[in-house]
Order: C-alpha cells, then structure tokens, then sequence
C-alpha cells in the first residue's frame, strides 16, 4: 500500500495493523467509486463557483474524473490495495494526471462528507431498484391474480381452515408489495438529503456552495447541520435495510409457502425446471434450492441491520467503527435485492396443480359458511358455531370450493378481490 | 381460567399446558382492551347496517361495550386469568348483559381480525406520541440552539477536532429529530389501514360493511387482502418498532455525548439534580443514572423488534407463533416511548460550563482553518494541509474560538446554522 | 416510594423521572429476592467472622432474615413499589426489626455485587432446570427410539429422500438433547464463581472473609477480581440464555418437523387432544398450537439475548444501562424454560400415523440404495448414479422400507442406531 | 461455470438464476479447501478399509488429494467459477487425474457430511487459535499486572469513585480473559464430533469406517446420529461465534476504556504511534483508528451469528438455507479472530501517564475508605455512611492513592490481587 495522505514522515505502521485498519475498505470502495466520481464533479464545480478552483481547473478536473469513471468501468482503471481506499485513490490520479489542481480537489471537504455523499447516492440508487422490484412484483401478483381464481385451501395453524384460491393468495401478495413499493419510496424521501459540505462534521470556513451541489447531484435537500450528517451514518443505512426487510420478510413468507407446496404431500405447485436442482448423492432427487435460498435472503438483511446497528452505540461525530457499516451495507443489499430480483418471473411461471387443491378441500372446512348463514339467517353466532362444530364432518354435503368462493362477498374476499383498487394504489405511488 | 369460547365437551387441559397457552396474554390484553372495545362498536355498526343484528340490539351492545370501557377504566371491571383473553371476556359480558345480542357480537369476525384492528389502532397511538415526542425534543433543541453559541470542542475519534458551539450541536440533534418526526409520519402512513373484516384471514360469505368500519375507527383506507391483513401482523409491528428505533438511535448517542460530558474529566455539562441518584456504598457519587437509562432504552426497542422478526419465518396465513409478538411490542414500545418523554425537559434544563470547554479548545484545533484559509488564497489544498500539520501546536496563536465559528460560513454551520429552514421543514410536517 | 437511601436532604425527584428510574425494577426483585436473602446471610456469617457484626448480631441477623424469607414466600411481606429495590427492602426490614444492627448489614458490600450473586445463584438455579428438561427430552427420546421403528420418509429440502424411520428421528433429537445437557453445564462451570466481596467494582479496605462466602453459598470458586466481577455481567447473562438458546434451537426444528407432520397433507402425527385447541369462528378446526408456541420460544430467548447484547457496549465499571438486563433476562429464561418443560411428557405421547408413512414412502426413494449397492459390487459411484438418475422410477421394485433399513448399516444409521453410545454419553455427563 | 456435477441432461439453468444460487460459494470454499481435502483423504482410506477402493486406488487418490493440496496452496490449482463448488471441484479433479478411482471417491458420503466435516475441522482450527489470542491476553495483562500498579481513579456510572490502579484494571481483564479461554475450550469439547460418514442426514447402505475416519481426523468422539449431524449444522457455528462473541464483549469494553482514556480531557494513556492514524482534512489529528476498530469487531460476530440464527427457523433435513452460512461464519470468525490478535502487542506497549491519573483522584474518592473505618470501629455503616455523605469534600485530607491500595484488603483487591490463582487457572486450562 501507498503511504497514506495523513501519514506523518518517520512512523512506520505494522503490516498486521495496516491489515486490519484497512480490511476489504478498498475493495468494497469499488462499489461506491463511481458515486465518489459523481459527488467529486459536483464538488468540484462548487469549489469553481467560488473561486478556489479556476474554470479551467474545474474542466480539467471533471474531464479526468470522466476518464476515471470510464478507465474504471472498462477495467484500465484497478481500485485495489495499492491505495488506502478509493477517495485517496481519486486524488492521487487527479494529481498525478494534473499538479497543483489535482491537490485542490479536497479543500473543503474531508473523507468523512465524500463517504457520507457517495453513499448516499449508492443507497438512492437501491431504493429505486428496491422500489422496481417491489412494483414487478405487485404487477405479476396482480395479472395472476386477475387471470385464474383456482380453489386452494386456506391455512391457519396450517390446518385447513375454510376455502381460499390461486387468486386469493396472489392478491394477498400483491398488497404487500404495494406496501413494499410504498415504504421504499418513503425511505427514500427521508434519506434524499445531500451531506456534501459538512466536511467532518463541523463545516468549514469557506462558503461552500451546498445549494449547487445539492442541485447538481439531484438531491431533494440539503442535510443541513455538519453534525446531523454524521449522525446520520448508519441511521439512513439501517432505514434502507429495513426498507429491504420489510419487502423480504413479505417474500420469506411466500417461499414458505412455495417450500410447503412443493413437497409431495401438498403437490399444490410445479416450479420451472431450472428453479430446482439435484443432489450429489442421491438420484432421484429435484430440489426446490431457489425457493429455500429466497427465504434465506432475509437472514442477508438482518445481518447486515445487526452490525450496523450494534456499531452505533457512540458519542456524536465521526468514529472510525463506523468504517465496517460498509461491508454490512453491501452484503445486506445484495443479498436482498437479488432476491427480489428472481420473483416476477418465478411468479409467472409457477404452474398450479389443481387437482391436488381441490382434493385437499374437505366438507368439514365449509362448517364456517354454514355458521354463518344460519347467522345471517338470525340464529345468535355462537349458537351457530357450536351447532356447525358437532356436524362439521356433514357440514359441507353438496357445497362446492366454487359455491363457497361465490358466497365469500366480504370486501377483498373470494370473487370480490378488488384488483382494480389496488392497482389504483399502485399506479398512484408512481413517481 | 373459564372454559375457553371453542372447547369441546370432554377434553380437560392440562394446568401446566394451560398456562403455557395462556402466557401473560390476558394481562397483555388489558393494554388493547380499550382498543378492542372501540372496534367492537365500529363492528356492531357494520352488523346493524347489514341486519345481522337489530338497531335496538346495536344500540344496547354499544351501551354494554361503552360500560364495559367505563367499567375497565375505573377499575370496576378487572381483566384477569379468569378470561381466555380480551376478546373472549368482551363476548362473554355482552353475552351474560344481553343474551342473544351478545352471542350475534362476533358474527363475520374471527379474534385473528380482532387482535389485529385493535393492535392497529394502539399502534396508531403510539405513532402519533412518537411524533409528539419527537417534536417536543426538536422544538427544544431548536429553542436553545436559537438562543446561545457557547463554543464547544468538537470531536472526531473523541479527539479534539475543530472548534464547535453548543448551538452546533443542538441544532446536529433537531434535524435528527425533525427525521424522526417524518419518519413517524411515514410509518402513520404506512399502517393507517384497517383490517377489522378479514375474519381469520380469508373473509367471510357475508357483506360485512368494510367502508363504515373503516371510516368509523377513522383509518385512511382499508385493509383490502385478508391473506395481507394477516402477513401483515408482526411486519407492521415491526415497522413501527423499527421508527421508534430509529428515534433512540438519535437518543443512545445523544445520551452518550451527555454521560461523557459529565464525567469529572469533560465536566461540560451539569444536570439537574432530580436526574442524578446516589449510591448505596459510596457516600460522595452523584451519578447520571437517568442519562444511562436513555442510552440503555435503544435495547429494550431492539429486543422487541429481534423478538417479532425471530417469529415471522412462517408460512402465510395466521399462526400461534404471533401471540409471543403482543409482549414483546409493548415491552419495546413502552421503554422507547419513556425514554423519548424526559428528553425535552431534560434537554431545556442542561446547564453547560462554557469555562470548561473554552479550556478544552487548543491551539492546535485552528489548523484546519489554517489550511483553509491558504486553500482559499490559492495554496493546493494538500500542501497547506502539509504545511499546517507541521505546525499544528503554533497554528491557532492569536485566535478565539469565536473568530472560528464565525468564519465557519459553511451552509449549517458556525453561525450560519439556517434553524429558520429546520423550523419551517418541522412546520410542513405537521398535520 | 420510600426516600431512597442514597438520597440527599433537600432534593425532590420528579414523579416521572422516579418511575422511570424504577421501571418494573422492585417487581423484578421478587424473582431474585430469596437468593438476596440466602447471600445476605452468607454475607453476614462473613462479617461475624471479621468481628464486624458481633455472634449475637449475626445470629438475630439470620433468624430475620429467615423470617423474612418465609414471609415473603407465604405472601405475609409484599415487595412492592414501597422499596426502591429488593436490595434497600432487605436491609429496611433489618434495621426496623434489629436497629444498629440492621444498619450494619450493608458493611463492605454495594448493591453492585450484591445484586450480582443474587443473579449468578438464581442462573445456576435456571442451568440446573435447563439440564434436568433437556435430561429428560434426551430421555424420552432415547426411550421411544429403543421401542420403536416405524418407517417414514427421510426428507432434504422438504423433497422425500430415503427412507427413515421414526427411531431414527427420535435418536436424532436425542443426540442432540445430550449436547445441549452438555452445553447447561459447561456453562455452570463457566458461571460457578462467587462475586460477593467485590463491592461496587474495586473490593473494599476490610478483609472480608471472600473464602467462607464462597463455600457457604456452594460456589465452585471465587471470582477474584472485583472489575472483573462487574465485566461479567451481562457476558454471564448472555452465556445462559446461549445455552437455554442452543437447546430453544433443536426445539425449533423439532416444533417445526411437528408442525408439518399434523397438517393434513402430511398427517404422520396424531397429537395429544390437550396440546390442540380451536378457533373463534371456525367451528371444525383442531389447531396444534402448543406446538406453535414451542416454535416460537425461541424468540424470547434471542429478545433477551439482544437486549443485553446491546447494553453491553460500554466502558468498564457499573454504569446503570445494566438494570435492564434484569427484565430481558428474566423474560428469556422463563419462555426457554417453561417450553422445555412440556417437551418430554409431548414426545411420550405422541402417536405415528404409520400408514400414512409407509404410503409416503415413493420407489424412488431407494435409488440411493441402488446406486451404493452397485457402487460396492464395484461400479464407480458416480457412473451407478448416473444409472440410478434414469431409472429413478422403476429403482424400488420388489423393495421394502424394512429391508432399507436394515441394510441402512453405516453406523448411527438404519437399525444401528448406537442407543447405548448415546445413554453412556447422557449417563457420563451425570453430577 | 461447468454443468453441475447433478445435472440432468435438457435442461438449460438461466445464468441469473445460476448466480443467485451459486452466490460466492466456491470462493467461500476456499477457506474450507484444504480441510475438504484432509477429510476426503480419510474418507478414502475408510473405504479403502471396506474394499470400496483397492489399496492400490486408495495410495492413488491420497497422492493426487496432496497434489491438488499442494496446488491449491501455491496458486497452481485455483478454486473459481469454474466450478459449482470445491466439492464438485475435488472429485472433478480426481477423475480427471485417476478415471474410475475418481469416480469412486463419492462412494457413501454426500456433500451434506462433506460440507460438515470440512467445516467442522476449520471451526476446530478457528477455536484453537481463539485459545491462543485469549490465553495470550490473559498473559499480557498478566504480565503488566504483575510489573506495575499505578494508582487510578476507579469508575462507576464514568464518574469518580474510589481509587484504583493499573494493576487491579489489568488484572480484571486477565480475568476475564481466562474464562474466555475456559469457554473456547468448552466449545471445543461440544463441537469435536466427527460428522463423516453420516451422507445426506440419513446414513447408507454401506458399513463405512467411521470408527477410523473419526480416529484419522483427530475427532474426540464420533457424532453418531445422521439426523443430529445435520440439525448441528449452524447449531455449532453459532456456539463457535458465540465464543468468539464472549471474548469480543470482553474487547469491546476494553476498547471503550481506551478509547476514553486516550481522550485529551482523560488522557490516562498514550498508544504506540503505529496505532493511530491522521485526517484527510485536519491537519492537527492522530486519531486511536485501531482502537475503534477492535471496538467495532463485535458488531461483525454479532452480525455473523444473527444470519445463521436466521436461517435456523427450519423443520430437520439438510435445506438449502444452510448455504448462506458459510458467508457469515467466515466474516464473523474473520474479524472476530483478526481482533483479538492484536490485542496482547497492543496491550504490552500501551503508556500510562502516572501523572494525569493521580491529579485525577479527588479527595472525595476516600470518602467510602472513611466509611467503612467508622464501620470496622464499630459504627452501623449505615450511619458512617450518612457522616461520610455530608463531608465527602473533605475526606480525603492526609490521605494518598497508595495508602488507599494499601488498605484495600478485600480479597482481589487493592494490593492482594491474587495473581498466583489466576495463573494457575490459567495453567490448569492448558492441554
């Protein structure tokens, strides 16, 4: 590694300590190198604004960190342990590239204001693909839904409780994802505040100019106070995760529900070959490996929440703790996002068995419909109910999963599913 | 404990099994039961506007219900082991009260809808006292922000930085706690939906009128789903947990800024004796006692939300496992909620020892300014940076802290901390 | 409440901020409070042998402190919030009673290790139950797997694999159970270290008499350094609710496999008519909700666990964030321990559907078998596994679970399940 | 990536779905490579032993497994992409080296019980060396408690209360360090269980050699049930983690008290240059990074050890889940371990400033010495207490922090700090 910009001539770090202070930092600064190039332009064409680069500097320095940006992603450029993370990494070229100019592009800022920026474009960037991923989801719950309304048996305790259908569970589904749909747009509103400027959390004496950069990376606001900015490292980082959470919790509970119906003893669904996978042992086996690695992805997101948020038992300002939220952060996201990612298509191609539903719906689970009519029909409910419970082995002679379904008229029940107003929520939700 | 509601004849409970069962759940209840009442109206209203029981029924089981709150209220009325739960001591006063009227009370509910409307509308309390809490903190810190500047060091690593001011810090807490308030808000949003009409989680052939419930128990929309309106059990709980979260976050470092400010060595800060105790062997200790539990309650908030997250991997539709989710969400709530209320006074009634932190601000804590200012007059910024390390111990000769803050003429900070943008922000957020 | 003991004259504290100091805290001494009284009295056979209470004081101190005690446990002295805590109740009631020599009770000790071995006899306590529960769980399932062999079909991925057999299961869990007996007394090993005599964290100027303390209260060692004393706890804490944790684990999964095994689709299990109850609204259902509850045990252990996992970052010495390590703890232990307790007279009970195994149980399921036996007889194993792969369907022909099993002859496997192995292990691990 | 080693012929896996459940497994194997090797070499002498290979093949595959060992370490042979997994990986390259022999090697085990062993070994190593850096602390402050003993203001709640010294905060960590390796030790003894030969949780149709695999491998026992092997898998990963996590909390607040004390306002002591680090922007700052990040390390094991815990809500069987333990496990164990390695050197070289700490002990500090005095004269403590209480300023008059230590004779205190018994215990520990 490169002598670090703060080193101080004639201290020589250990190798073993160096390792440690240094972790995967540069690695995981990869991620979030194109963002620090962005944040670093808007910077830039701020500090010309106010004089202390000249324009011709300011061309300069944004035409190399174009050419960053692009030696970067084509692969000329390798953000690797030579440098101690990616933000000494872009002064050190643009210096090298530039002189003196290269060795202004810091003034005002410090590493703690370019991380917290970078970051938060990377973290605005997720949710919106959060965000995408929720509404495909919400879109092809909502088609199936509206497509097919195949009698299944509705669980409680998973026991076969009273009649349900494919179109049920997917309108069930698809309310979540609006909701999903909904909260990362809330998150993203709450973290959509631009740190740039508060330097290391006091702010500087130069009048920076906040209202462009804020402006120029497309921020809603500017976080205002320096010292709030740092405060809110690992705060808005924890929101996103639970943004993604809250999506995956929804998504662990339909691969539950795929896990149970793809065993032979529900048989309830045939996934898409490539969804499954065989075992190196034993022959005979197809494995529903997707299904189990999407509800495993919520344990990703939990991780990731659990240390950033046992990191931030601190004072105010800036600690250096706050360095492992990074690798957390993109564990967690990744894992949650590529999870979202696979649903749409699964969803789409999931391939009921009927048979086996309407096989699995036995007489005894109309004994609620008949309470209930005799109910309507004035006998006090609880008289109803103890009466549908001693015949409810006889209670469902001559009902059918169709009849049930027809009669099921509460709103959001059976044939009264109401798509069309939840597709008015979704679509309102849009930008 | 009375036979439950649902026994069949013949079949004896084991004692200890019972007591399993039964937890603290019916002690829990009372937490809700003024809750379920209400939804019990707004439940009987819907019964009467579809005939399922007569205006003259509805009328006296809205007595009964408004006595029962009455009588729960003042204690003539004690929800104890003697019920299965809340829900089932509702049934049974309205029942032995007014006979068949109360046998026709839980007509197209199940307790699966019931728990959860009365769990949605407690939640909604509590949503709207962390947003009043949360804006009682802000207005308070915006209050002293607005009305001293004492400076103060300010730290990063816990190590003497840059130059600071009290108003600095105030104002880094208010927009946290402006956040907090959105976020409070967002969560409103988010949950403001009423699933009283689900049944147990698939609605019922009977056309109970959702839209009255709704606007009776004044939610913004229904819960359409039933399926949803249980996946949604635990993942709303979660969410508020997790805004409350985010509020204590803001607090355990608050807390933890104060219990380092009164230590003998920062000695910055004096509380108000009422929130200092004293010790049971050490004559001469006056400790901030208060202070570490503020900073404590992130856990009690944490462990709620661990506890409902470790519960929700299950397949969908209502399992048993949600009822360990009452205790631990109003453990969490209540602890999180606490703490919040002692902040504003706490915060309005700080007293600062300006001395001591005026001769904890050195010389060298000016170097940045140094650099800055050679930055600006067209030094590249790393060789003033250079330049000024080498002569950090000299640098601040002849300056005060008050000439740092007042060049600090960054947006938010020094004496440019823009309070009348945070003011107007927390404005627009209200109601 | 009473004035606390500490308090200074002349300084009134805030109502709001009392109940939030106090939190549930003297209700929570109640668990603790015999333990209290049992180290107070080792605590005074100390200080009689120092000379600091005469004979005569300490046998007066004793015989009132017993008379407390029986008080307390025939409900004739209530702990309530009278008392700041168990700790000032204790040492009120001497001093009422005994005048000077009540006031000399609390010499050379501090509530900090005083709460600290009342806490560390009442976990030893609690590791004692926990070995005895998963003692007995090992048991009744090595009873049950000696006694019979009922085939069913052995799953990964939820998909039906081979065939297995119900011993297997119950040898399964029992293995795992003797671990976690394993695990309860490592832990007590772990634990087993007196901390009276430590004071508030640095030990006192009076030679107390540490060595009888220990041996009066049957502890294994002295935990010798006073700051350590205070580190340890929380770490104790947590390494309880560990191992309450690994043994909450098994039961997890143990819960679950019963979950699937009493829905209808796989309907392997017949549960106890007690250990079921039913719905509401649903007048046919049979819910397994012990079952779910055992599931969800769990959660209450991890919550308390969390709790205490996030206090804990802090500084050496006292610091008050710990009181809340009380409520978690106690909440921990008594879900964990209170789930383990119904386990063995559930698994005594439990009754196979034996013909739903066998028709579960699919031809393909011997291909494993197959391809080993060609395998042995000298094809490349994964040459006979290709083989077997095609002929999946056709692989069972003429087989029989019971012939699968017996020539199931790896060793822990099929009909050689090593039981005695197991019952040393288990016998060995005895006092 | 090569065709899965499972793979039925026709059906093409979509590359998005590949990747989701590849994830970064094969890189992930890299770390159990070596350990896969080991075991498989046992392995193949265990069938060598039933006649499954000859002699001559099993001499073969032993010699191309260190081969490919050999390969692995110097770079020759890299485990990527190309391959599903390094299990996959071994046996692709032994039947490319050896044809039929290699196709062999799979004879009687899954990957389920591969998987298992190899991890098991590497926990095995992990633990060993969590010993080491425990035991080596313990040393370290061992060592400095013996050499030294600086008088310093002993805390609680952070503020002043009675005098302690350096020798009695080391011998506090050397403690607890100690039980730190007592519970490796334990964890040790819980997990040295050989899972080899158990297949895919089910055992085979082969009489496998475990008796000598568990012997070759160096296993204390065998883990005899197939079904337990699998229901261990994260079960023992997080008993390693949570033993990791022990030391950790110990660090962790070990890392506060530095962190505080290398504060200018404590400034008790002074780090090794090699352990600070400068500012990107403040030119004047040598922060304490290493100090923090060792702080922050729990949060890694603690992040690690919630996704397996996650993941652990599962029905028994091997399920895919369970791959994303790996990831975590190798984070957690990584940091937790990186951690603690530095910690003795640290501790060894760490400077107090003798002068800052005795300025810091006020003379209300003695205040409890006093009281206890009166105490051991014969006055109740209580009332000495109350006399000390009202002249706690000046208690301290004529008195010194050495005469303080002096008298503290309680045992573990003060100048008794009862080394000898440490080390023993320490020693008793060993092998």
């Amino acid at each position: 590694m490169t002598q670090p910009l703060w080193q101080k001539a004639g201290i020589q770090i250990d190798a073993k300590i160096m390792r440690f202070l240094a972790g995967d930092d540069v690695l995981l600064d990869r991620e979030f190198f194109l963002h620090d190039i962005t944040a670093s332009k808007a910077h830039v064409e701020g500090l010309a604004n106010i004089g202390v680069v000249s324009t011709d500097e300011a061309a300069a320095l944004k035409r190399e960190l174009d050419a960053l940006a692009e030696d970067f992603t084509s692969g000329a450029f390798l953000l690797d342990e030579r440098y101690e993370d990616g933000h000494s990494a872009i002064e050190a070229r643009l210096t090298e590239r530039l002189g003196d100019a290269g060795r202004r592009v810091h003034t005002g800022r410090s590493r703690n204001d370019q991380i917290l920026v970078a970051t938060r474009l990377w973290l605005k960037d997720k949710l919106a693909a959060l965000e995408a991923h929720c509404r495909a989801i919400a879109e092809a719950c909502l088609e199936r839904a509206s497509q097919e309304a195949v009698p299944m048996p509705g669980y409680t305790h998973l026991q076969r409780a009273v009649v349900s259908s494919t179109a049920m569970w997917f309108a069930g589904f698809a309310e979540g994802f609006i909701d999903n749909v909904l909260r990362a747009r809330q998150t993203m509103t709450l973290i959509d505040a631009n740190p740039l400027g508060t330097a290391a959390g006091y702010g500087v004496n130069m009048k920076l100019d906040r209202e462009h950069t804020t402006r120029a990376l497309g921020f809603a606001r500017m976080q205002i106070s320096p010292i709030y900015a740092q405060l809110s490292r690992g705060k808005f980082e924890m929101a996103v995760l639970e943004a993604i959470g809250g999506a995956l919790l929804d998504l662990r509970r339909l691969a539950w529900d795929l896990s149970l119906f793809t065993t032979a003893e529900f048989n309830f669904v045939r996934l898409p070959a490539e969804y499954t996978t065989g075992s190196s042992i034993m022959p005979n086996k197809r494995n529903p490996d997707v299904i189990e690695l999407l509800r495993a992805s919520y344990a990703s997101v939990a991780a990731a929440r659990t240390e950033i948020e046992q990191l931030l038992s601190l004072p105010s300002g800036y600690q250096r703790d706050l360095q492992f939220s990074k690798g957390s952060l993109f564990h967690g996201v990744r894992h949650g996002l590529g999870a979202l990612e696979l649903v749409p298509d699964l969803l789409a191609r999931l391939e009921w068995n009927a048979g086996a539903m309407r096989a699995a719906i036995e007489p005894a689970m109309y004994a609620t419909d008949v309470a209930i009519e005799q109910a309507a029909a004035g006998v006090p409910f609880r008289d109803a109910y103890r009466a549908a419970a001693e015949t409810a082995a006889s209670a469902g002679q001559g009902r059918t999963p169709e009849g049930s379904l027809a009669a099921r008229v509460s709103p959001g029940a059976g044939n009264d599913l109401r798509l069309d107003e939840l597709r008015v929520r979704l679509r309102e939700l849009d930008g």
